[in-house]
């Protein structure tokens, strides 16, 4: 089942090297006049919402199981979701959708869905659960609430209009409510034009440095089943909560932002480079012997030591209403996705959390990560069936 | 000063009749190939963000000033906006705008400014107020919160991109914390393709019958400055919070929700026509001799009984995050624009608060009105000049 699923779809192996997403990702655009109208396939070796070219807008749900709930329930939400996900995801509504023109408009809506650690254990599947698949050992910046930490099941929830993503979010959660209840709800949003990166709250271009051609996402994001069979066209995925102390970020001048990150204010180029895709020169000194890119700044720290430690990062700004007397409640919902989180992600976080200019602005305050079972191949199947049938 | 205000811009008076955003803001539209670089004028007589075709995004915040507050101060913090505005609509950064970059995509942005009752209360400009401003009376049918209820200022800030709104927020709100206190900031989302009107999360098409053309507009929205000369060129405005129950509005079928609404949920039809944009017959009855539109329904009670009851609406969707144990938090922040709430608005939602088929699933939980002084004419006024200096 597993090589099946493997083999089965060839969707997202565009195979185009290429700097960014519209590189990446040209299967999964069409063209239409009307962009409310643009679908993305559901069917495929990969859940979609990954390689897909990031939608302006998002809804990240995490779901607790009701306690009692076991295999056979699991399954039956899992089904529902991925027909749900089948139908809305190419504008057709759900099944007893209630608001059935709301789908009408899909925008390029992406549904993706995840397992938390407690998923494995309510399925009696420990001995399937990757071994990455665990809460993020406490970082010493980290300050995480309740609130935003941790979930047995992600859904993950892109399009480019919201009213899309509100309806999506609807129907996937109402009709679960005996099973699950909802943990977290964040909503975030990006913008981007051709050729140029979103930026993010604090004003830099972010996301530059990325995983784009196919090639890429087979080596680095998806799983190829060689330790756990039914995760093959698979990965798995980070998502922090950063808050963003604008407040103190805003006395910062550019030559102090730049220092921080490591790169211009103005376009995201880095600070030894002039366009935002110039490869930036972590040895390149002044006159004076100096580094140009400080190894204090984000991307120096943030930056892979080995190919092995390189993920792909599909991240949200957030900006929720503020609390009484203050101002501003924006950070980033940061995402990634990587075949092993132990291997890939967690050497570069432990050096950001170890030093990274950009702390002394930044806070976790969330954190949860997730299983992302592959792509469902053909109708008839679900979401997860090679981890429970496999 | 107000007849100049009055005579001086010929921005929104388009004299296009229509149907529709499309035909009545011709004028406030460019086209551009990159959406995000759209811009809508800020000088002119009137202030944008009322005759402008809806944006995608919209926050609307809400201000107490700080208590000994008092003229001079209103007066600086208003200046300090208009030039925000008008440099931020255009795509330009703010003075000072620690986030400079973020201005580069207007994306069609409007800053709308209103006055509530308390601005006139601070200034010591009671004898300037409309007599339309003042908290709605009681109905019924309220279960306001005071979170959402009130305020001495407003914001309603308008883009169809998330990011440029959210910028926007934060410019107008951070150098004006002396003065005044965020009350509460309410975000909204609609989508709408040309000649369809969005919908609403019941899945209604929501925005038909309006106030279109600019002969409409300088009848029933913009004052003529007869009872108090600094209004000349502005509005009222009244903000509504209202929410849907969803859960309930869910187990009704459509035939019942058009008896509700009076409309068809597939196309927005009236019971009595077969196009969105055909006009309603209410007194067309059936064989058995009831009324095809049921008088109970929501376009019956709502619409004007005379011409002098009619107004603007430009409201939004709103979709937070729900309460833990629950699936959904969603609504309609209701806005509508008059030159007279007595005359126009009240009578309205007064027949609506006594009967209404739709409110067995909709609830208002915040509410307030405002002043929205003129636009400002050229560079180097400010909003607000004529109630100042007038
Ligand atoms: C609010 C928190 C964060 C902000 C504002 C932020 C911002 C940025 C910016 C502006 C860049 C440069 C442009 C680019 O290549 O995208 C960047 C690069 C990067 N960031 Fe972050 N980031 C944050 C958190 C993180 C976290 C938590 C990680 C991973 C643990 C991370 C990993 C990276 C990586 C790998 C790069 C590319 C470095 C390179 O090779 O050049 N970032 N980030
Ligand atoms: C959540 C609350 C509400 C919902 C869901 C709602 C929905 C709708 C819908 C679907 C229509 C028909 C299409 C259209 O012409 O736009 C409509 C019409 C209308 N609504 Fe509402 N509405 C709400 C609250 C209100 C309130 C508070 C008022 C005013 C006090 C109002 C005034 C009107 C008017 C004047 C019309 C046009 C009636 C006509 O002449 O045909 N609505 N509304």
């Amino acid at each position: 089942m597993s090589r099946r699923v493997l083999l089965g779809g060839g969707v997202a192996a565009a195979g185009v090297a290429g700097i960014g997403w519209g590189a990446a990702t040209l299967t999964h655009r069409e063209h239409h006049t009307d962009p409310a109208a643009r679908t993305v396939p559901f069917f495929g070796a990969h859940q979609s919402g990954i390689d897909t070219e990031p939608q302006d807008q998002c809804a990240f749900v995490g779901f607790d199981l009701v306690p009692g709930t076991d295999r056979a329930d699991i399954i039956g939400l899992l089904r529902i979701w991925t027909d749900d996900a089948a139908r809305l995801t190419q504008g057709r509504p759900a099944l007893a959708d209630t608001e059935a023109e709301l789908a009408a408009r899909p925008a390029r809506l992406t549904i993706t869905v995840g397992f938390g650690p407690g998923l494995f254990t309510a399925a009696a599947l420990e001995h399937a659960r990757p071994h990455w698949l665990k809460a993020l050992p406490p970082f010493t910046i980290d300050r995480l609430e309740e609130a935003y930490t941790g979930a047995d099941l992600l859904l993950q929830i892109c399009a480019d209009e919201a009213t899309t993503v509100s309806h999506a979010v609807r129907v996937l959660c109402k009709n679960v409510t005996s099973l699950v209840r909802v943990r977290w709800v964040q909503r975030g949003f990006r913008n981007a034009s051709e050729g140029q990166s979103m930026r993010n709250l604090m004003g830099s271009v972010d996301g530059t440095v990325n995983i784009a051609s196919g090639v890429d996402f087979d080596r680095l994001v998806w799983d190829d089943g060689t330790g756990l069979p039914w995760l093959a066209g698979g990965t798995s995925m980070v998502l922090r909560r950063i808050a963003m102390d604008l407040d103190t970020w805003d006395e910062l001048d550019d030559d102090g932002r730049e220092l921080s990150v490591g790169r211009r204010v103005a376009n995201g180029a880095p600070l030894t480079g002039t366009g935002e895709f110039d490869d930036p020169d972590f040895e390149a000194v002044d006159d004076t012997g100096i580094p140009v890119i400080p190894p204090s700044s984000h991307i120096a720290r943030a930056h892979h030591s080995t190919d092995g430690e390189r993920f792909l990062r599909r991240g949200y700004n957030y900006d929720d209403a503020p609390a009484p007397g203050t101002v501003s409640n924006s950070g980033l919902l940061f995402a990634c996705f990587q075949r092993d989180i132990d291997a890939q992600y967690l050497p570069v976080q432990q050096r950001l959390a170890d030093f990274d200019a950009l702390n002394q602005w930044t806070t976790p305050i969330g954190s949860a990560v997730f299983a992302i079972p592959p792509g469902v191949p053909k109708p008839g199947g679900y979401l997860g069936q090679p981890l429970f049938e496999g």
